[in-house]
């Protein structure tokens, strides 16, 4: 990589504050950066490091005003705009060969689109169809009259049961799995009888899917994530469960069944939600929190049970509280006790008086 | 489908109230139902939807009296009759290909019961023996003296390894493991040292287990799940639990080393148990519960540190009571200030006096 | 197995209190244990039971003085001697079939080193290196340049990929994910855009990690697990984060984006850390801790948000102080109330005076 600051400037529509000569070699974080690399910062907290940084240039917002030696490049969004930087500079991409693989087993009547790939050892079973230029990995296992629309990427051993629908563009990472039967049981006399699970998932398009996911099918019906949705590690989503579009779920998350999630919804790390509610559209669930209740639009939640915000806030700075309201009350006590005393002796002087 | 609301009634040994000859064409919840569906309310907070469902006809305990224009079919349990409906209109049933795929791998001295299908793939090593109709799923793989009992379903890509022991009628979903080693080491000097898990996991009759789950093998000894014990996904059992009989363990709930849990307990979503603890028979364990002690039979633990559901209610409106003190304490003070300003006067006066 | 306890005790450099010629036929837990039984004691929690247990010995540690009928062999540190003792007793150790099996797909451009062993059905991708002495299992994936270095054991259906590097003598779990992209988005008018996670996962030499865990590649630059470090089961390791040497992370932890561990750290189950903060040297983290800041050496921290321990059990035991302070207010109120009447009435009489 030899890009100078002109060159990377233009890239990405920024503007120079300073020498757009310089010379960039590598890229990297601000912390870790050197002579000749380029950086950015997304994230304000890392606002003071800019005076101090190796790095012969940085990517900032366009507010952002010039408090190191090196050139600054502006722009909308720095995280963007180093992303695209990134994919230009970055180490080439890898090539999964093209075509089937001999090892993969395809079923009857499936339907492979144009340009796909089918990587060793994945099972794609009776009826399935496959879009154009999709990546089936290595062991990927897709059931019967399951569809993907065209331009997935499922990584290795993704297992994906039948009759679900993903749509374009969808990533899932390894060892997700994506429609096992939703948990459900009727007890009788303490035996618990397996509820079957008719239903499906629907995946919308544009959805990435970590790794280790677990997206369960609907008792009948759907599970349901919108277009856009981005889901992290290790998340637990319940059967008959629909997330709305553009939605982000965090690592270690749990959703409970038949809860629905509105559009642009953050639900941040090992957040749990009951089954069965409504979460409104905009809101934000913070790390670790436990929602119980609906939860309506545009509202910042944590704790748990899960309330607002500042309403959580306040309630956790009164707790804090407590120990000077113990000696506050000790000393109403002790005054009060004083008080009672002085009269008494006053009562006592009336009546002899 | 086409039933009318008797043929489906005797189906559950359901009593009508309502017209019996009226045409179900399909089944749906309470909420999606549009007319000619058959729905059902198992969860009373749903009862309200009754009068305005279009469902042709709906499925009800025996106590729910008509408050809905469609006919009512009452059952002992309509969770469960409501299943056997959808068994029977529900999609078809997928078979997998009886036999073993010529790409599975089965070892020396293997052990195959009458009609066992093993998918593509699968991997059984030497010794291990599996029972009669069991479907070991594509891609499974089943270590060396692992046994496995008849009737059950191990779905892709599940690592059960040596020397574990499973019951009939099991469902294992997609890539669970079952017997990877405990988590033990000793510590000396800083460095740790693996201690050997030579022990195994032996699991019950009618067990049921979600996708992703991690269930340890025993240090010595054995790791327990009892007979129709349920569990859901991504569910940590570390080495030597030991799980009682009918027991549901819900989705992200983790258990420490050694504990011990009664039978008929309910384990909600991400509950944790510490190690080398017990807890009784027919417990419930709240959501997000941390236990931290044993837990007597009978009991709804809830909180962390968990205690007992009406304890922790009564201490969680105790703590919302905060506010209200403050201002209690804040107007004591107000009024001992004016009654010690009152007194100081009444002294200066008796001295004056 | 038979063995005196003199042979045992010779095998752990062990102090016998009692008879050395007592045979020793099995091993097993102390509550468990049974006639001809050898056990230990670790945790000092069991020391009670050495009274009544029925093992014919107990490894104990050397202050431990005998309150039982059996011999005590008294060692440094009786989990490991224990160990020793299983290894040497315990069943016949599982041997994978050295050498490629046929079906193992080895890309164009690997290195193997001396004596791999590369299971059924594994797929090893282009210009990767495998070092001596490695098992790769059963339906492993390793892609592209990605190194291993010798003797490590990676079980079945791991999946490793492209770019990554991992140290001598590490030991992988089933189903465990290494180098999944990290999760990362840049948002524009409601649109999440992936950015790139160019960078790689390194892993030191004697580490060990559980099975279903994700560690996912950095952005740029590294995600870092130092030398002997252990995870536990279900983990979720965020981009770039680096952990020290010998930290351990138990089950169901989770660690955001760019958090820095220390050497020697102890993070207990279901803990979770916040992205972008730094962990000490010989930190403790509770169980279900969340931690939201940066967190100094040699700090013992629980709770949520996490502070230090005898912080958070004092203020515990403040809270638990709130029913008797209502108490107290209730009180001082009534008390107050009766001054307040009084000195009206002395007023009154005062004025009457």
């Amino acid at each position: 990589m030899q890009l100078t600051v002109k060159q990377i400037a233009e890239m990405i529509q920024g503007t120079i504050i300073g020498d757009e000569a310089v010379v960039i070699r590598g890229i990297s974080g601000i912390k870790e950066a050197k002579e000749g690399d380029l950086t950015f910062i997304a994230n304000r907290k890392y606002l003071s490091l800019l005076k101090n940084t190796k790095a012969s240039a940085i990517i900032v917002s366009r507010d952002i005003k010039n408090t190191s030696n090196s050139p600054l490049i502006q722009v909308d969004n720095p995280s963007l705009a180093f992303g695209r930087v990134m994919s230009y500079v970055g180490p080439e991409e890898i090539r999964f060969t093209p075509g089937i693989h001999p090892t993969a087993i395809i079923g009857e009547n499936v339907a492979l689109g144009k340009d796909v790939s089918v990587q060793p050892y994945a099972v794609i079973e009776d009826y399935a169809a496959i879009g154009d230029r999709c990546i089936i990995g290595t062991g990927v296992y897709i059931g019967h009259y399951t569809t993907i629309e065209s331009d997935c990427l499922i990584y290795p051993h993704v297992i994906i049961r039948e009759r679900i629908r993903i749509g374009n563009h969808v990533i899932i990472h390894p060892c997700t799995v994506i429609g096992g039967d939703g948990f459900g049981f009727a007890t009788v006399k303490g035996v618990h009888h397996k509820i079957p699970q008719i239903g499906t998932v629907e995946i919308g398009n544009d959805v990435e899917i970590g790794s280790s996911v677990t997206i369960d099918r609907a008792r009948f019906g759907r599970t349901l994530i919108g277009n856009g949705v981005k889901i992290d590690n290790l998340v637990q989503i319940a059967h008959n469960v629909s997330i709305g579009d553009n939605t982000i779920v965090v690592a270690q998350v749990g959703i409970s069944g038949s809860t629905t999630i509105g559009q642009n919804v953050v639900i941040a790390g090992q957040a749990g939600i009951i089954g069965h509610v409504a979460v409104g559209d905009n809101v934000i669930i913070g790390g670790k929190a436990g929602v119980t209740k609906d939860i309506p639009d545009n509202t910042h939640v944590t704790g748990f049970p899960a309330r607002e915000k500042w309403e959580d806030m306040r309630f956790q700075a009164y707790l804090r509280k407590q120990p000077e309201m113990i000696e506050r009350i000790k000393n109403l006590e002790e005054r009060i006790e004083e008080l009672e005393e002085m009269l008494r002796e006053m009562n006592g002087n009336a009546e002899n008086h």
